[in-house]
């Protein structure tokens, strides 16, 4: 019997991730203005065990042509801080992940709200860090050109010095609070960070004491290089994008074994690759459920998006044939590559395929309760990952169904906990909490 | 009968304003760690029909000696968006006013915010506009040199004619959510700022639809020439802080006598001043409070206080003596009258005197339900107030008084509601929902 087991992230937009999600029967089309269907989500998730609600989040409405725009759910949403502040009243164990960008924030006022969130969850936050790539972004914030790949990353390592930095701001042991003597807490307990580098200045000290949790979990999503080497350095989970086992077993492989040369436990750096999941009674009927699911994505866009992946204008061709053979042009190559080997794989018309893309494409388990639950026993066992960061297809539906067909089964074979192993997010996680660098 | 009626505000840090508060028998003292402890203070609050919880605010350990600092419960407190949002869970018509600073945040980020606590709270939100004036709070943020206060009232509004403008991104009617057809919204009824001035540039829009209220409702704290201005063309409730009843009638008459050049109605600007409150059985208990209450603040850290409020050393006379004839000097013509006057109106000792200012000085209602009663009509009915914020001595026993004693006594008189008008802040406050300036 295995040992390990999988930890569960659920990744959420208000309506789904995918883009034909709220046209779907049943589907709750105005999730994005509604936050007690927010709170009906995660008190289920919660009841399902799972590790955390993680708040996907975006900083302008997503760069996208007029007629897609306009028929994409994703144009509003609740901001992360004050949809997982409001959650953090209405659950008890479930973690609360914010997505929060190092390029776009200030390290002060991030630093503040993590921890925060973390008092007022009882250690229940977790903070998912990204550089932001939409240029789109830059424009809400006063900066004409993006701020260039390799900037954002110096200035993400930065970010999250000063942040760490200012979490550790008091000891855990500082505030005294003796009514008799009238001392409050021991300045001597109280480090002002003094921080001055090439993207911040920062002195400190935070005015809040340190995190339940020491640090809220830190998560990444960077594959890249330098993504790569961030992660290994900070993440403590990493939220994945692998295509198939293959690839899954790659980046774990790399990722594991740059934790030594860092100076940190294998154990301590999760790898959560985000998968999509359509439960059905059958395989068939999961199929059936994800094809009518990408049919109701718009064709046009996102036959218009197929030709620009491809590199190849595919406009012109009939859309309920098959894709003939495409020459190769200046297009990213494994973009390329990864849909013309998708479209073989499944046999999907052009339609079908610019379908596929425009709603998710990315790693998807599809079928039966016992099928999802052999492929995620799979992933676990050959080292592909160790858990996921579930994607549903449609709410409430799709959540549903994981919760009441696919938790349990999981829970059968001993590779999902029954009950939460703590209160806080890194006890359930398994994580340490960490020291405080100033003080023992 | 009157027929107007006190709307009232709770001015809240987690442990008291006062800063003796957490050595008073029976306060909670670990209240700024504390988040079931403010969500009880939140729902009594509400049981009382108050109009909202207003959330104090700083950005950085406050300025102060540490002899003085290591004894102050305001070195800690949660951050107001998390707080409020957490809040806005366990409430359903309290009002949640977050403290927010047009120095040292962006408008991209609070407008989003604000609109999503709207969202959250169901038309609860209001955005205390602060410019922010502690200079510590700009070494957080990496500037040297405090920026100016004229520069800061330029740069505040911009800031909130960017973040209103983006609350008006998206027609009330925008969001059509046709399933039949795919269309989500309608891209006629989405603007797109371009806002392009001095301080920002903003592209906009803002990726979450207009707030349930419109816009979150407008407070101000300002009193200078250029905060009273910036309040009648802007501000809907401002909180005011007269100290005498003579003072709170000219601030009255002078804010709302500018409102019709600013083209607004007279009753669409709610003037609360800030008023601290101690109820006992008799007015000899609740002086007794309020004096055991400021016995709790160090007297050396306020002596030295003193001495700066006067420009003259005190600290070598007997601190249980009255204070001598003092020479005027350069220091604040305004602070030092202002003290001298206190001192011999109560005639406090330079100790009381002190710990008075340490802990709070400025308006105060202190007697019985009847007496206190009797203070906030008179304030009604003379046009000094449209009501107040209050200010509780410790928590949760002075809450608990004021809601226990005075508000019945208030709601026995007609002054004040027995239940909430309606569903929103503005609904309660008799606001106006503003017009989108982009769409009729």
């Amino acid at each position: 019997m295995s040992t390990r087991q999988l930890k569960l992230g659920a990744f959420m937009r208000p309506v789904s991730i995918h883009t034909g999600a709220w046209r779907y029967p049943g589907a709750l089309k105005d999730a994005n203005f509604n936050f007690p269907a927010l709170r009906r989500y995660a008190q289920r998730l919660e009841e399902a065990k799972f590790d955390a609600f993680f708040m996907a989040d975006h900083l302008a409405v997503l760069n996208m042509p007029v007629e897609a725009l306009k028929r994409s759910h994703t144009v509003t949403s609740f901001e992360p801080f004050t949809l997982l502040s409001a959650l953090a009243g209405a659950t008890q164990r479930l973690g609360l992940v914010a997505t929060a960008s190092t390029t776009f924030e200030h390290p002060f006022h991030l630093a503040r709200r993590f921890a925060s969130l973390d008092h007022i969850s009882g250690g229940r936050a977790g903070w998912n860090i990204v550089t932001t790539s939409n240029p789109d972004a830059a424009l809400n914030f006063g900066l004409d050109e993006h701020v260039a790949h390799a900037d954002r990353y110096a200035r993400a390592r930065e970010f999250y010095d000063v942040v760490t930095g200012l979490w550790d701001s008091f000891a855990d042991d500082a505030f005294i609070r003796d009514a008799e003597s009238g001392i409050y807490f021991d300045p001597e307990k109280m480090h002002v960070l003094g921080h001055k580098g090439p993207s911040f200045s920062v002195r400190g000290p935070l005015h809040i004491a340190r995190p339940v949790q020491g640090w809220p979990v830190i998560v990444q999503a960077g594959a890249s290089e330098a993504g790569r080497q961030l992660a290994a350095e900070t993440a403590e989970v990493v939220f994945a994008a692998a295509g198939t086992l293959a690839d899954g077993q790659r980046f774990y492989a790399d990722v594991k074994g740059r934790l030594a040369a860092a100076g940190r436990e294998r154990d301590h750096l999760k790898i959560l690759p985000g998968a999509f999941v359509v439960v059905g009674e059958t395989v068939d009927e999961a199929r059936a459920i994800r094809a009518r699911l990408d049919s109701l994505v718009h064709a046009d866009s996102a036959i218009a998006s197929l030709s620009i992946a491809l590199g190849h204008d595919v406009s012109h061709l009939d859309p309920e044939g098959f894709l003939p053979d495409i020459p190769e042009t200046e297009a990213s190559k494994s973009s390329r590559e990864r849909v013309l080997a998708l479209a073989e794989r499944e046999k999907l018309t052009i339609r079908q395929l610019a379908q596929r893309l425009g709603g998710y494409a990315g790693l998807a388990f599809v079928g039966t309760a016992q099928t999802i639950a052999d492929e995620m026993q799979e992933w676990l066992e050959s080292e592909g990952s160790d858990g996921f960061n579930m994607m549903f297809p449609y709410l409430p539906g799709g959540l549903d169904a994981f919760v009441d067909r696919v938790v349990p089964e999981l829970q059968r074979r001993g590779i999902f906990r029954k009950e939460y192993e703590g209160e806080t997010l890194r006890d359930n996680l398994g994580l340490p909490r960490p020291a405080n660098r100033f003080f023992a």
